[in-house]
């Protein structure tokens, strides 16, 4: 294994101090429990936005804490889900009396910790919603998912709901917006390599000097089959059309009912994507794929939404949630409103993600 | 060869298509000859700012295209020089009437095409300056290089003398500033992998499982040497301590006198860093290593400074002078003044870096 680390049990607690002495205006990083928060929180009367997950994906989710973004980030070991605690200690640092917003991907782990975290944080007096990301299209359940897993539309909820909250959305609302993100989102991803987590230090998985795996998870999870390698244009169409065509699906979803003081199951089913349809497309490295060939999938990406009568009118093109090392590429269709594009637009200061200020 | 790419032959050109299609509002780009311009050029008054070098380094130089930073940038095919018509083409495109800088990295390709393209644009009446960065510390003397080979400071260039451009400096002025940043940068990097050029299919060279080569080149040009593989801590050090301990490094470099009208040699020598020396830390990734272990390559390089007597006032951490998919990362450190900080903090807004607007 080459890669710049020391000792892989020091590799996400390093990377983190090297993100604290690089950002001290916008983040700190609290150890044991772990957790980055905004450099000025908590924000008061402001919801907060927290979100987490396993290491490895950088700069999701700890590149995205900032103004406009995440109040918080909780990182556990690479590719293993952070501890309630963890969670539960970021809320307590950021809350701003106006509650708490999780934002999880559905990783059965994940979902566990943060409901125990939701529990706690409650019994502490802090209001917390929850909403769950389930965005990747290529297979119904994986490896460590009940449902679909998710990915690429995570960055997006956080960003249009990190906006929306410092705009001074309450906490339902909040949690509508973000459910609504969600819905509207999907994604899909192709891997070329395996990725390398550090503490096992050989490949996830092997694939040949010629294949490619289609609908990979972000932690290289399978997808839906194994192929040679086709072009840049013929790996776009796969993804493109395979989220474009995507038959409605549907779910429950269990959410915390605040009127009713209890959990629920909601069933909720995604809007298609129809002729005329307003889009981001975000086209994402998996960490070894440089920006170069991910504007070679976009020009394809394009011409396609084009042909169908989807217009395009944001984008975001770059290594934003990745799988370590892997070369690879995902791509994210969502569908936006008007209240989204202007969420989108508004200003965000993270490590990662910056503009307007 | 696993690539998001059709054709090789078709690579350069379908992702400035990709680039020109993602952000129309930022960039346009012209082919036969190809550059990449401001959407909005040529700005009247402005002195315009082009660069340019092979491709495959991107986002370095068409993502640095926008307000605050380039006018314009010529691609090259791969690791190949681009052609004075590109360059001639550009000037003519972007010329607002007061001079054009070009900044060029010390290739022997790229200075001779660069030159040939100044005589082309002095015979049109465009009044032009050209500096040379010559910032890798690694080796005198390269593969296509005589003298230091030119990385990472031209990424720092070009955004300071961007800022500088559009605060109103004249040509002269800018060219000094522009000397100035070269001569204060100096940088290194490590490859953990070779890079594969489209056009080949096959590695540019051979690395072992467990080598890295010291001081790589960014087209995969020799180090100084070949190890087997170091803790991040003991590379950081490699690199840092290497730029950090440089002896003066002086050379002769050929610039156009504007009032003799012609080519004269200057002798320029490197400042030396000294304790209290205010720095600006540039961590960049080679293509292939994700943006966690920059921030542990960071974390020691924060260490080492301090230790040293050094300030980091300034950083950037990603992929921004890359070499294709390799895996690597490089150091580049720039001894700051209070205007170098004023500009560097200035607006930019370019498709991959972006601030204050």
């Amino acid at each position: 294994m080459k890669k710049f680390i020391n000792k892989p049990d020091d590799f996400v607690r390093e990377s983190l101090e090297g993100l604290a002495a690089a950002h001290p205006d916008l983040v700190k990083v609290h150890y044991d429990p772990t957790f980055v928060y905004r450099a000025d929180a908590p924000v008061n009367g402001k919801v907060a936005i927290i979100s987490g997950g396993g290491s490895g994906h950088e700069p999701m989710h700890t590149g995205f804490v900032g103004m406009g973004m995440l109040d918080a980030a909780c990182p556990g070991e690479v590719f293993t889900s952070p501890t309630p605690d963890q969670m539960l200690e970021a809320a307590k640092k950021v809350d701003g009396g106006a509650g708490i917003l999780y934002i999880v991907k559905n990783y059965s782990g994940d979902i566990m910790n943060f409901e125990m975290a939701t529990e706690l944080a409650r019994t502490d007096g802090i209001r917390v919603l929850s909403i769950l990301i389930d965005d990747d299209v290529a297979v119904k359940d994986s490896l460590y998912t009940q449902g679909r897993r998710g990915v690429g539309t995570t960055v997006l909820a956080e960003k249009i709901c990190g906006a929306a909250a410092q705009q001074g959305y309450d906490l339902q609302r909040l949690a509508d917006l973000c459910r609504r993100v969600n819905l509207n989102g999907r994604s899909m991803g192709i891997a070329l390599t395996s990725c390398t987590v550090p503490a096992k230090g050989t490949p996830t998985f092997e694939l040949g000097h010629d294949e490619m795996e289609i609908g990979i998870g972000i932690h290289g999870e399978p997808g839906r089959q194994r192929l040679s390698v086709k072009s840049a244009d013929e790996m776009t169409e796969m993804l493109a059309l395979s989220m474009i065509e995507d038959s409605p699906y549907s779910r429950t979803m269990r959410e915390w009912d605040e009127n009713q003081g209890e959990w629920v199951d909601v069933e909720l089913i995604d809007p298609l994507l129809e002729q005329g349809d307003k889009l981001l497309a975000f086209v994402n490295s998996m960490g070894g794929t440089p920006i170069s060939e991910l504007y070679i999938v976009y020009r394809k990406l394009a011409e396609i939404c084009e042909k169908k009568g989807l217009q395009i009118v944001r984008n975001l093109i770059g290594p934003y949630i990745t799988s370590l090392d892997m070369q690879g590429c995902s791509i994210t269709l969502l569908k936006l409103d008007d209240e989204m594009i202007q969420l989108w637009d508004a200003p965000v200061k993270t490590t990662s993600l910056r503009w307007g200020v």
